[in-house]
This record gives structure tokens, sequence and C-alpha cells, in this order.
């Protein structure tokens, strides 16, 4: 495993995706040198200045696919929309990838991973398919009826609420879900290691942006300072380990569940996420292993490491504001004047407004300090796009 | 301080020196998206690979130096035996280095270290100058005396100990200290910003190899559970905090301490390393800011992170072991499978006998635990010099 030495081919581990995710595995690769190749279209990616080997090039092309799984002793993916049948090719002749290219077919296809999840006996939102356009269905299943595309939905895109069968559809395969009422959502990271064994980190709260659906909070502490009630979070556990062990999946993954509003306080199962997952940036900070260390040690058939955590954490995304343009980070040293704050910025040349910019993450002693450390800060720091003259000198603390 | 945007310079940050401590300070100046330009005449340092910009050149080059400096907003370095006339040249052209080379002068002639804690009223073993073969000087200082050069010892190499006039001794300008009898060595780790503010990490105790004088242990544990008496600790916090004051250092100072035996029970000061410290390495996995990002956060300007350790941690040295040759490792796994393990690799590209490759921290729920689990950890990780056909396949779980 030391950088000299490559079983099999010319880089340690690839990475398909050279996002942010992919930018914050590098950073683990690197403790135990390891050389990492990266395949991304963006020639910008965060990814493109740290990796050993960058390339560009189209993530549904089958030839750049190909030229990364066989430079690669180990591959894995940092972002789902990849072209499966390439990647799938490879294995077939030998190539390791992992988690398997099997595991990201189920999760693509919203219909697929509900049926697994069913046949494992996991609680869920009754569902059913929905062949676009079919009243009957439609009018059989009931109202509201929550309508998600089977394939390429994400941050809220793909998916509407029908009230009657005459409610706009969205046009393509789906399904159809009830309409849960949500107290809260809930995600549990579960790692996964080549021999089944399983590491599963406490639950932590995800908070929202109702309007651009979007992960605003998470927030994190130890069981016995959570806000989640002890017999959720191990319902949440127990749900999630075996989801992922429903998918023999191999490597880290978000999974994210919903508790019922009232008096039942279900808590269902809503989607995994077969890779690092936002809801996990907080283990960089507040936690023995972080998620990326842990992804890294399951595809690489490592052991599994800790997941304690030692604080109460809060995570915030850090957004693109204002204009879009070359990035301009303002308020940075403001920020990290707050007590127990870390800022993490993900090297992207372009802000966009809504664009995931960075992160921050803030410790305290208790959730709610946490989370008020984590407020101050985030109000403190602005990423934006900058104007020319900005770009020039443009950084104020 | 983001990527796009370096006032006065094409890089956020220079260091001189491309070794492991670099090599860990860019993985932090990541998080920052801060672009990196490192100095070293090693052509395969741990930092070759990972800086944005690397010039293999002489640390003690003029030309090299102010190359470097002058293509960067703010440079630091990682090892002391660099050119400090180059670099003080080019702060006097308004240059940005921290600390300031003036703190590097002082510290790596050990005569001036010694008077300038003396003159701050801290505690350390009675010392001379000593002007070599002064017999009369040597004769009223008294026996035992150990001698050390004023210039360019480390690692015990320039220090011994004279029992008579007629001993051998060291050529070259030197002082002579008393003989402590050393109950234990100690190291606080200081960060001091540009506003004179300062953060303390909780005293370590550290151990040595005797044969080798080479540092092999760092136990580091929260107040309550440390093996350090709480007396001790909080005298060892005054004379460190105080040490770095008196040098008006800016960044983190790794500071070494005796503890007296016998009744008296003294602390006294060793000496200051005004670069992040061996003894510190452990922050990286305990501690809530790493002495990395706290060395950054200092030398940027940025406000000073907290210095919480969250769990009792024992660092442990890889050092080469066996014949010199491309680095090949053994044991990884093994070690990793131990409960609370991480191991750092440096990325040399030779392993030589007694040079450190890299290191591994464990934690625990005590000390004891840690440092139990690091023993075992580090029995089974084997760094050494590959031959030919261990270097094409070598690495063995």
């Amino acid at each position: 495993m030391s950088g000299h030495d490559v079983p099999g081919g010319c880089y340690h581990l690839g990475i398909l995706g050279g996002g942010q995710l992919g930018r914050m595995l590098i950073a683990e690769a690197r403790l135990l040198d390891l050389r990492v190749a990266v395949l991304d279209p963006d020639p910008d990616a965060p990814c493109a200045a740290l990796a050993d080997r960058f390339w560009c090039g189209s993530l549904d092309d089958p030839a750049a696919i190909s030229r990364l799984i066989d430079a690669c002793a180990v591959t894995t993916w940092e972002i789902e929309h990849i072209n499966i049948d390439a990647v799938s090719e490879r294995v077939e002749h030998g190539a390791v990838v992992r988690p398997d290219p099997a595991v990201l077919r189920i999760v693509q296809d919203k219909a697929a991973q509900r049926r697994r999840f069913a046949e494992a006996g996991l609680p869920g939102p009754r569902w059913c398919e929905f062949p676009p356009g079919n009243v009957s269905t439609l009018a059989a299943f009931g109202f509201p009826a929550v309508q998600k595309l089977r394939w390429g939905g994400y941050d809220g895109r793909g998916v509407t609420t029908l009230h009657t069968t005459d409610t706009q559809q969205l046009p393509g395969p789906s399904i159809l879900e009830e309409l849960i009422a949500i107290e809260y959502e809930l995600a549990v990271l579960v790692a996964r290691a080549l021999d089944g064994s399983v590491v599963c980190y406490d639950p932590v709260q995800m908070r929202f942006d109702p309007a651009r659906n979007i992960c605003t909070h998470v927030i994190a502490a130890p069981p016995q300072m959570s806000l989640i009630r002890p017999e959720i979070a191990l319902e949440a556990r127990r749900i999630a380990q075996a989801a992922v062990t429903a998918l023999d999946g191999v490597g880290i993954f978000g999974v994210e569940l919903f508790v019922e509003k009232g008096s039942t306080g279900r808590v269902l199962l809503n989607e995994v996420a077969p890779r690092p997952h936002n809801s996990g940036h907080y283990t960089i900070d507040a936690c023995a292993t972080s998620q990326f260390a842990q992804h890294l040690r399951a595809v690489l058939g490592l052991p599994l490491g800790s997941a304690e955590i030692f604080s109460p954490a809060v995570m915030v995304n850090l957004l693109g504001a204002g204009e879009p343009g070359p990035v301009a980070v303002d308020g940075l040293e403001r920020a990290l004047s707050v007590p127990g704050v870390t800022v993490h910025l993900y090297g992207k040349r372009r802000s966009v407004p809504g664009r995931k910019m960075g992160h921050l993450t803030a410790l305290g002693t208790t959730p709610e300090e946490a989370l008020e450390r984590a407020n101050r800060a985030a109000a403190c720091i602005q990423i934006h796009g900058a104007s020319a003259s900005q770009s020039q000198g443009g950084h104020s603390g």
C-alpha cells in the first residue's frame, strides 16, 4: 500500500467523479501515501489540482471509464451519475471496483431500491411503480401521492406531489409514494467492509431549506447528548445497517430516513447514497475516523476504524451567493474567530448561487452551543462570484 | 484567502523545507484552498508531489530562498537549518516570513536561546558559554558538565558529557550545562498569533530510545487522565507560554522541558523548536485543531483554534528498519486492525534505518490503553528497504 507499489496498475485508487467528495477522499489517501487518479468532465473540478493523475472526460464515456479503471488497483465513485454498463464491463474482465456497480444499478433506480428494501423487510413509505400517465394506477394508489422519477432525480428534482389524476405529472418511468408527514429527517453513515463487517456512526439530524430542498444543517452529538431519542436512534441504526447489508455494499453509505409525525413516530427508510455523504462531513472534525478515511479503508480491503464521536458538532453547507463568477471568499477570518469552528473550502473556481462551495463545522459542549456557533460563523462568511476587480485583490478577512 | 486570490505573489504559502512537517502543513492548507510552494534540496522530498510548486534547491542558497519568498504571500519554515541571512534580507525588503527570522537566529544558537530565556527569568539548567578548549571555564563550571555545540546539533548530535578537563571535547563554540537527573521529559505545544494571543496544548510526556536519542513515544491525555501531575502540568504550561512570548514568536512552537528527579521535582526549560513538532503529531487525530492547522492560522494572521484534546492518545514514530532501499511497508492491515489506530506515512521514497518514515496514533479510553494499542500496532508494521523483487510486488497487508 506504499507509494511505490501499486499491484495491478499505475495508481492505488481511481475515483469516478472529481468533486468535493473526491477531493476529501484524496486528502485521506495522502496519509497512506497512495497514488490517486480521477476522471471528471470539468477541467477545473476540485480534484483536478490534487490528483496524481487527472483525466478530463465524460463519466458516460466507456473509453474514458476503462482508461481510469484499468490504470487503478481499486476504483470507486463519488457521484452516482456514471455509466454503469461501462463500469460493469470492466468488472466482468476482472477489474476491482468498490462498491460493486450492481449496488449502483439498484440505487440509481428508485423502484429497484424500494423493491430491494421491501424484500429485506425494511420499513418505508407505501409505494408502487408508476408507468407514466397510467391513471388507473394513480387512482388506485390514492392521494396525495408523491411521484418520483425512477432515474436521475436529486436534491428535490424529479419529485412532485399529485393531488388528483389531473395534477401535472412528471414525464418518464416513476414510482408513487405515500406522502409522509415528516417530523424530522435523519441520516446514518454505515461503513461495510469486504468481510461484511459493519461500523455504524451515530444518527444525525438533517435540516433542509424547504425552498431549495438543500440540506443546510447536520446536527451530530454523542448519544447521551443527542437530540434524537434513544429508541429512534436505535431503530435508525438497525434499519440503516440492514439496508446496506441488503445491498451487499462495500464502502461508506449515507442512509437517509424519516421520522414520522405523531404518536406512531415510525422510522422510515428514505434512500441510500452509495458513497461519502454530505451528512457525514462533520466526521472529519468530530470523529475518530472520518467518513473518507472509513471509505478508503473499506474499498482497499483494510479493517474499518472507530466511528466514535468526540463532541457535539454542527455542519453547515457554504453555498455560493450573489453573482456567479470567479470565487471570492469574504469573512473567513471572522468565521474562524468563532470558537470550535473549522472551514472547509472545496477549491471550486467559479461561485454559482446555490452551489456547494464548502462547509463549516462547529464543535460545542452541547448540540445547542454547536448550532449557535455554526450559525454565527456561517453568517460571517460569504462565498460569491467576484467582479474582475475583486478577483484581483479581493479576499477580505 | 481563496485559491484564485493571492495578494502579493503567486502562492498563498511558501515553505522552506519539504519534509513530513511541510507535507502535513500542505494537507491543512488544502482545506482552505491555498496554493503552496516549497523549496527543498531533495527532488523526492515528501512535499515534492503535493506542493502546487516544488523548487528543488538548497536551503542555504540565497537565490533559491529569494525565489520562494518573493513568490509567496507568506513564507514559513519546517526545518531550522536554513540560511537565515538570506531570509532576513528578504524580510528587510518587505517580504512576510513567519515566525520572524530573528526567532530562528536565537533558537539556532543554544547560547543565545539560553540567554534569552534566562533574561525572561525562566528556569533552566545552570549554564555558561564555553569557548572551545577553555580549560579554566570548564574547571570553574565543575563536573559532570554537558557540552553542547552552539550551532547545528540535533537528535543527540553535538552533545557530550565531560567528566574531567581531560575528557574528549567537541570542537567548536559551545555551552556547558549542568547534568540534570531527569525523571521524564515533557513537551508543550504553544501557538502564538500575530496579536500576541496564545493557545497552549496540554503537556505531553515524551519517551526516548536512549541508544539513538530519538523520541519513540508521545503520551497525551486530557488533564483529568494525564500521567503528568497537575502542578507539574501547570508549571510546564506557564514556562512554555513565557518562552514563546520571550521569543516574540508567531506560529506553533514545540517547547521541550525536563522534570528533575527527586524531591524538588523542578520543571526546567530545555529548548524550543520554532515549528510544528514531532511531539504534536497526535493533535491531528486527538485534538480540535491540529498543530498544522494551528500553525497555518497563526502565520496567515487568522484567529487561533481550540487546543482541546478529545481522547488519550499515544504517538509512535515509524522508523525505517532493515536494509536501506525503495520503501516497502509490511503489516499495515494488521496495524489498522488495532482499535483506535491511524497510520500516517510520509511518502519518502527511500527507507533508511532509523529514518522517520511515518507515525501512528492510537486513541484509547485511558493513556494506558492507548499506549498498549500503540505498541501492539507498531509491532505489526515494518517499514524497510525493499529488494528489487519486493519493490515490484511487495506490499503485504
